[in-house]
């Protein structure tokens, strides 16, 4: 018999995710893409309310784990722009997590701050999902973005992924990288000017995973070599200097020439929201999974791990 | 075997609705109304998930779909103060209603711009019904309008109906006139002050119609002679001039006075909400249909939509 | 054959329930506790709707009253924020109210004023739930409160009840009074600086009913002797003078050393939000009841009393 090992058990970071573990996920994830596609929703998590507790908002995210919980049957309770409420009488995190823990079965928290979820965690008695903590991380993201990946190519090992953009800010490049680099054949192409480079400490940790990795400031010449484009927004609300912003906010754009020296069987992610990074003259493009896929992927691995988490004996 | 003109369709504006639509409508809106009465609620949504994308605050068209997809046994995903969220980070409304539209059946949107459920419709996947875009339509508005008239004298044929106040500004006018007008032994009678005067494409394009139009700047002469007397508030939101709002605000007024040169059988109607423009006193006449009358029936038809969008075989 | 008297009724302020009410309203909030405990939720309540109607944030009683709703198997309309909405158009409450009893059947009401709760349910067709009118009443906290007395002690009469800070503004004291002063023989010791006393009028109506009460402005010497010390946050809000406000904010704090003092069988509460009255070093001691029970007997309490204004036949 196997054991659930999400069962009960927060998701703070995609550290948490090992390869066994993510194994698990995508199976159940397929599972769930499969009752989505054929009859819409299912009852397993029925009687089971989940709290969305977003201090900032995020519309694309609240709006996944929402559906998520109720095409499984369950309920939610939804708490946005958290910060005008208790927080403006003086409450801490704590107090305020223990309290949805008195009425929910599980926290889905999105907080400005990095490190909030692993405190609300420690103040919870029901699992806290991490639903972004600032620039920390944004472990379901990095899950959904996998799961597209493995989709499409049936595996992560030889893959070459190229990430283009705010690899310094962008915490779903933070989180996805941790993922894909559990495999070691994986070649990584980290694309990005020079200030924003991926944090320093995250670089470190993956080259200790002995993958190859190759940080570039130029686009067009690894395009043709990359079986991922993974783009990203640059953060406009995480710069002081907004000249600096307007400068650097389409030093890399996706057209349809770009795409031409790339594979046919080349995959072009974005996490979303998107300012211009990628033309909408791509959206079209065979290759541009981008809305379809990892906007519907996002529900079914949400599904997923609500269920895992909610349910003793679902693996 | 009939089939469901509405199945899988957008619901843009009232010119979409044929006579033989409306009598659908109405026809399923009954269903829905009996329903309501009899036991609450049915299932047949079930597993379906409806999207309410508010980018307006508008706690009654919200309320009233929210209550009316619940109802109906489906789920919903709210998402009010829209423009607090992706819209900041700079993403236009296509991409934001696309990825909506991978996580839900149907998207229910208001928009303060005109024209934007059309571009929504064109990007969407799912069906988009326009819960109002700025001064364009609220078609829903309209066909809730006119079941209220329907249920009263069971034709529109032969009404003397009046419509009063900012003809200019007021959608609900916008969208009710193009449905009523379909009749054509009906007489419309616009008052307002000048400035407010019905906008001149809408007034040709019902006068094609050869439905019999007065314009006119006073009301009390035409009470008598009415079998609606559906009244609308003067938009401050849509005046720059707040001296000129403050002439016209309380330009007409529905006293119990007035009402007593009216028919027995008159009906007043107003979409809410009012600021003064009908008196409290009226409420407790017969004839007033404004609240119990038309919020009941904007759920049943709203209702009585959802399901036919959703529902292949409703029909 | 019992009769259920909360079927239909508005749940005004705390002075409604009677001794016998309040035997029915503990005895089905254990029936509702035993079924969370044991199976999470129930169906009692498919097919009604609650409207959530806020016009003051407040994270906490809004996600009780949904969750409450939810685990009865019911459904909700999330209307926090409503002062941006149809109030900014200028409609009055009342029309508000109407509107929304249309589409629900039950709606829970936070409002800033005093009294409006009462406005409403006289213009309402549906019951209202007071959820809290400024510093008027909240009657459902002072329920949960007295829930969680009674399942500590299984009595009112002969306890020691100690109130301290802001027993001015309190409105969870003033509601919780009128409940613990319907048993003769309970003591009350009220603890406060001067200027945030209990108002008089209440301190009179307590006092005719000939309970023993104390007013005092120290809490040394008090605690020993208290069976129950319900502690409250002095209400920044309600201050002009913030100067005085940080000088009396933390004139009481409840630490491990002082509750050295109390008995075994002691019970501190609050209300919650704290923001210092009492230190996070007591959260773990056995006699700290803030969180785990109130907070889930808030839950408790409210599905109890949802059911019984529902069902005509639940008791």
């Amino acid at each position: 018999m196997n054991k659930n090992p999400f069962f009960g058990r927060d998701i703070l970071s995609s550290e948490q995710y090992s390869k066994e573990n993510l194994e698990i996920l995508v199976s159940v994830s397929r599972e769930m893409k499969s009752i989505v596609e054929n009859v819409g929703s299912t009852d397993i998590l029925k009687g089971k309310v989940m709290t969305a507790l977003f201090y900032e908002p995020s519309s694309r995210t609240f709006a996944s784990f929402i559906a998520a919980m109720q095409r499984l049957g369950g309920s939610f309770i939804p708490l946005q722009g958290m910060t005008y409420s208790s927080v403006t009488k003086g409450e801490n995190l704590e107090d305020t997590v223990r309290t949805f823990a008195c009425y929910s079965d599980v926290i889905v928290q999105r907080h400005p701050e990095v490190g909030s979820a692993k405190r609300s965690a420690a103040a919870s008695t029901v699992p806290i999902i991490n639903a972004g903590d600032g620039v920390g991380e944004h472990p379901t993201q990095a899950l959904l973005d996998y799961f597209t990946i493995i989709e499409r190519f049936r595996k992560i090992d030889g893959l070459s992924i190229t990430m283009v953009g705010d690899l310094l800010n962008g915490r779903t490049i933070h989180s996805l990288i941790k993922l894909v680099s559990l495999y070691k054949s994986v070649k990584i192409n980290l694309v990005s000017p020079d200030i924003l480079k991926l944090p320093s400490e995250i670089l470190k940790k993956i080259k200790k995973r002995r993958v190859k990795v190759n940080e570039m400031d130029r686009l067009d010449g690894i395009v043709a070599k990359s079986d991922v484009v993974y783009v990203t927004r640059v953060q406009k609300e995480r710069f002081t200097d907004l000249n600096l912003y307007e400068k650097l906010k389409h030093y890399y754009i996706i057209t349809p020439q770009l795409l031409k020296k790339a594979k046919k069987t080349t995959i072009v992610m974005h996490p979303l929201p998107r300012v211009g990074e990628i033309e909408s003259a791509v959206d079209d493009d065979p290759r541009a999974v981008y809305i379809k896929d990892q906007m519907r992927n996002g529900m079914y691995t949400r599904m997923a791990l609500l269920s895992l988490v909610l349910q003793k004996n679902k693996f």
